[in-house]
């Protein structure tokens, strides 16, 4: 049944990011990262900090290493993770949905298109943000914990397709930073950024986003362009 | 005499911008401003702030009725720099200089190339920073005081460099921003881009950077791309 397969192939689904993608959480984590590392006494530029938000842990602190051309001590690194985290909470209360984001997802849903959100973050603050977005409790949500790597690895993005039973290859993903494009490009999947985390357009477009937006709501005026139909 | 006026053509002025260019603020006066407008109910995204650090007040307050579809409140409007300001030092402890400023600057010194510095922001903040990157209080400074229009308008750049005495056609604009970059175009004078105030390097390239260094020290590295000799 060639026709079956075709129709299958021609209908997107959608796996979004969430930091800088649903949420405006972006700048509250640079800045936590920042205190956190402040209180290990290292300093690192802030927008080095930026540039490395949504990446995984491990990658993060390889970077790091090389940044200040050391090797860092063990226990300062082990106490890093915490003290993020607790700079994150403290910041948290003015963390907001961004513009679109809860309209995005519930129209997608209306016309029958999946979707799923795909995060390095951990568990406990996904369950947050599903919140902050008035999702329903089964919603589709693959965190740091359920993969071995996290992004820019292809891992969190492949499980997410996997987990609403699409093909990775007809879908989109949507993210902020260049961590999130380079995970879509190895996962086959089709990349589309959107600048609210503060990246540029120009560096996501060269990172492989074939369409940026400005954030949720650019995107939902615009869900023609990247191919999605009203349901019959 | 043509060979002097040739000679003298030939040696470049630099006037720098500060916040993002020579300190890392950047970040603590994203935060800030976030902070000031939750304080009269105004909630913009933040990357939206991060993109309008460096312009002249007005300006960010035309953006921000475009941004938010609405006339703003007058009052609002009038406590917003107070409110920043406020916020602005809570966050001030976490400021350092960029990596290589105060090299960068001393080795002009030493090299007779003259240079100032030209900010969008006020004065009593460009003593705090002239402190932290330990220059003699005689250090050419311009700030929002001092001119008619803040940037991206080219007034502040073309007084720094009647200040110092050059031509402002033989002077470089070094900054993190595209109104830096603006302004130089404006003044008539060669913009240099940093990355570090969390631009990306094609937003300032395409914004009329003829070259794009990481930070101070990374401009410092590499003074000769941009025409500095060693004194004979």
């Amino acid at each position: 049944m060639p026709d079956v397969a075709i129709e299958s192939r021609s209908r997107p689904a959608f796996l979004f990011d969430l930091d800088g993608t649903l949420i405006d959480s972006v700048y509250q984590h640079v800045v936590a990262w920042r205190e956190a590392l402040a209180g290990v006494d290292i300093n690192l530029s802030v927008w080095k900090i930026h540039r490395r938000i949504g990446m995984s842990g491990g990658l993060f602190v390889t970077a790091l290493a090389r940044e200040l051309s050391t090797n860092l001590d063990p226990e300062a690194l082990e106490a890093l993770p915490r003290l993020h985290e607790e700079a994150f909470i403290r910041h948290y209360e003015s963390v907001q949905p961004l513009p679109g984001a809860r309209e995005l997802l519930a129209t997608l849903t209306e016309h029958g298109v999946p979707w799923a959100i795909a995060t390095s973050g951990v568990e406990r603050y996904a369950r947050l943000a599903c919140e902050m977005l008035e999702l329903a409790p089964d919603t589709p949500f693959i965190t740091r914990d359920q993969v071995r790597y996290a992004k820019p690895d292809p891992d969190l993005f492949l499980t997410a397709a996997e987990r609403i039973g699409v093909d990775i290859r007809d879908s989109i993903v949507v993210g902020d930073s260049v961590w999130d494009l380079l995970a879509a490009r190895r996962a086959r999947a089709l990349g589309i950024g959107v600048l609210s985390g503060g990246y540029g357009r120009e560096e996501l477009i060269y990172s492989g986003a074939f369409r940026v937006y400005e954030d949720p709501q650019d995107l939902l005026a615009h869900l023609d362009e990247v191919g999605v139909r009203r349901p019959l």
